[in-house]
């Protein structure tokens, strides 16, 4: 496999890179706008403010193609094994997240995919009959979880919110802090209380600790916590037991933790809160994009083409992070859950055959909001001294039919009217002979754009940037699937941990016990 | 001015950071660790992670001599003209959020800070007066306000949550988005409810726009709102209007809105949902943390300290972003006002001079809380291609007194397990056979160390970042306190207003309004 650097695609883009699009001349004009919309479902892509052109877009296209990239989303999508480094002890599983919501349209034939498929839709089936045998019995609902089993699901939740049913309320358990569990025991009434704890191998600490707590909880008010809590968990876990559990609904280890939300990890959660019908339309908006992922033209594979452009911005204009910034307030936690879902997929430093890469891989992802945002760290993105590209969200419709009317325009019509303001200020920039006034410009973003927020739409968002991630990770042969870098942190807790232990009980310390955790031990 | 790159000591350390100090070999030992703590208050920094030597701090120390950083803040601190531009035409203000706390030991003697904290006093005083009139009067607060007068009070509301009065809640209202106003409105009772509307010039739209619509609310109850809404603003504003508020506090040109917590932008909410001896232990601690900011020597002096090994990390060592990963869930919005705070500040392209700088200035802020980032985007932070510095934050106890002693340790000591052991991991990284299991190291990192996320400590805090910010400005002789580079959107954005606009009252539009906006009105 040739290295990245070496493709023929890289070279030329490489090469291409050294005279860059200047998005501050009269050749960023309507024209440009026209021509560089994407189109797939009801979503559309300006790139028009990408630095650009032609000519890189065909290079990007054939790097595409090159790396075999569409082949391996299509390997991906029917079960192949993708999470694997050759040659050396790692993972090795497939990856098939996209057979959890493959139960609409050109459903994909592969045995592997046909089979995950028909499971997923077993415990989507237990799903809806549990919904509708628990249907009123219960107000509130405690999802307890940490890691992908909280940040997508919560993401994903608070985006659709605004769909949930009358007297639904939700609340996310994830840290050990005793009181953020007490916090939330005080706002419901257990009686009524759903408790959902996920862990897919049934023994996460953080979770079973919060569980636990939960427990005794229940059992102090004299109620059956089996009657109460059910698990989301890998078939056959500690926590797979009728005995202690008022139901299981089964994950797979070709689930990632990061790729979950739309497993039983996030849909019993959606379902109890949005109802059945509302989480479906999830589950279509998601598989709608999975197809749209397959599509061979890039100018119509709008999470290629998306990655396309990202890995132009990385890795030949050299721009290291990347700002997802919605307008809409209903998505002011994506960036947290697609800080994980792309940092941990693709924050990789070797290829699939094992061999140190010699480029960038995975940038930072961060973001806010773009109204909190333009009250905030704008300032840098329009006068500071680095570029950072930035991935807007927009739609053309508010969550809420109630929209007000004041001075000729809506609310909505504001927001929307900044967002291209920002755009259009971002990539031109403004000359002025006051230098606190000049606007260099040149600061590429690009803007995925559809109907409203709602949880058809959502869910292709996120399969959107699910696949926008494994797209990178395709094209630069990395491993996007496991997360070997969280383990040593871990060995090194566990260390520091024995240490607090043995001073807690004034065991002395030997100078071969954690040295480097007991010098700052000293000092606490 | 020399500029920044040709400074003696700048010129030092670009030699220096040609042999970095390498932290994965045995030089990263305990006596390091020991050796690099800085003290100040009941504080400590520890920098022993971070790429430096002894020679490095030296020549930063003298970067801060060269660049009379002290001096500087002993300036800002005396009420001096500290935002301006010289020979452009630019704001032309003093910068005194330090006097909104000067009322502890060693006050400032300067006429201009001694008048501004008299002023301050006033207000506080009439605040404590006005939460003993309405005790027991009201069970909520929503406080209005956008940017600066949501971020910085919010963050540091989430912060002391856990030091809440029973039976309060505070809600934060910014967007125009009617059904964010609406879903608190649902949540309480309105003739228990007291408003705290926030904009210092008195006319900021979206304040304006929610103060409005919460006044029909309590109209439609038959409620005045007079008798609920007061108002946070300047002295002679629209808002500053007895007729139509029950009260009005005071804040000043020289109080901008990301320095504002400590001013009446923050000072009201805080007084009502902790209580006036909170507040003012809380401002007590910012206070004690301004004075640290004027000792003279840099090993005492933290913020400055801190300042200087950013300066190295970003100018020196060449790392675009800086991660604020703090070690409790209390302080999970602090990340979001440091966005502001820093790279509204320092995201600047030209020095005070007007002229161009040649040298990066402020870097990219972002962080969530080290319990969720470990389970998130450490993968990136430990394996991936790019080095991200870290400015974590830890307590020697939690907030809550009822911690769980659980295999031997409680809670809070595997909290701070984990804390250092990603610092060390992060040092000094970790050799392997297996690629994938190959940890680089030398990913530098500081931590931030106190007792307790308590008003006093917070408060501290606070002004530690902001000081840290601001020595990052006077040294690269930027000004960290206007903030030219939001205009250009609002301009656009009122164009684009303008064209929805006249599609709604359908008017033609003619190749003269604003063309690119039509470019994208079209595809709307």
């Amino acid at each position: 496999m040739t290295s990245f650097t070496h493709l023929k695609s890289a070279v030329r883009l490489k090469e291409l890179s050294r005279n860059l699009f200047d998005l501050t001349t009269g050749n960023f004009n309507p024209k440009r706008i026209e021509q560089m919309i994407a189109y797939a479902l009801d979503f559309k892509l300006f790139y028009s403010t990408e630095r650009v052109t032609d000519e890189v877009m065909h290079a990007l296209f054939d790097l595409a193609e090159e790396t075999q990239a569409i082949k391996k989303m299509h390997a991906m999508q029917a079960g192949e094994v993708m999470n694997r480094i050759e040659g050396v002890e790692s993972e090795n599983r497939a990856v098939l997240h996209t057979a959890m919501r493959d139960f609409f349209d050109h459903k994909n034939t592969a045995p592997a995919a046909v089979k995950a498929a028909s499971l997923a839709m077993d415990e989507l089936k237990k799903l809806q009959a549990f919904l509708k045998k628990i249907d009123g019995k219960f107000t509130d609902l405690i999802q307890i979880g940490i890691g992908g089993s909280e940040l997508g699901p919560k993401a994903i939740y608070l985006a659709l919110e605004a769909f949930q049913k009358k007297g639904i309320r939700v609340h996310f358990l994830s840290n050990v802090d005793p009181d953020d569990a007490a916090s939330i025991l005080e706002a419901v009434d257990l009686k009524k209380t759903l408790v959902v704890s996920v862990s897919k191998s049934g023994s996460t600490l953080e979770t079973k600790t919060n569980e636990e707590f939960i427990r005794e909880a229940f059992k102090k008010k004299n109620l059956s916590p089996k009657d109460h809590i059910v698990a989301a968990t890998g078939k056959g876990s500690p926590m797979d037991d009728p005995e202690n559990y008022l139901a299981s609904f089964y994950i797979w280890d070709y689930i990632g933790g990061r790729y979950s939300v739309t497993s039983m990890i996030g849909a019993v959660t959606l379902g109890f809160a949005l109802g059945y019908d509302h989480l479906w339309d999830f589950l279509r908006g998601a598989s709608a994009m999975d197809k749209v992922a397959l599509l061979p033209d890039p100018t119509k594979n709008l999470p290629l083409l998306s990655a396309l452009l990202g890995i132009w911005n990385r890795n030949f204009c050299y721009l290291p992070t990347v700002a997802i910034i919605p307008y809409s307030r209903a998505l002011f936690r994506l960036p947290a859950h697609l800080q994980q879902c792309d940092m941990e997929s693709n924050g990789k430093r070797i290829d699939k055959q094992g061999h140190f890469v010699d480029f960038s891989t995975g940038p930072i992802i961060w973001g806010e909001p773009g109204t909190n945002g333009q009250h905030s760290f704008f300032q840098l993105l329009h006068q500071g001294t680095d570029t950072t590209p930035i991935e807007f969200i927009g739609f053309k419709e508010s969550q809420y039919d109630h929209d007000l009317l004041y001075q000729g325009t809506t609310s909505q019509e504001k927001l929307l009217s900044n967002l291209f303001a920002q755009m259009i200020a971002l990539a031109q920039g403004k000359k002025s002979d006051n230098p606190n006034k000049f606007f260099p410009g040149n600061r590429p973003s690009r803007l995925l754009f559809t109907e409203k927020c709602d949880p058809y739409h959502v869910g292709a968002l996120l399969a959107y940037f699910e696949h926008k991630v494994a797209f990178q990770g395709f094209m630069w042969n990395i491993n996007s699937f496991d997360q070997e870098g969280v383990q040593l942190g871990k060995v090194l807790a566990t260390q520091m941990i024995q240490l607090f232990a043995k001073r807690r009980k004034k065991e002395g310390l030997t100078s071969q016990d954690f040295p480097l955790g007991q010098a700052f031990l000293r000092h606490l």
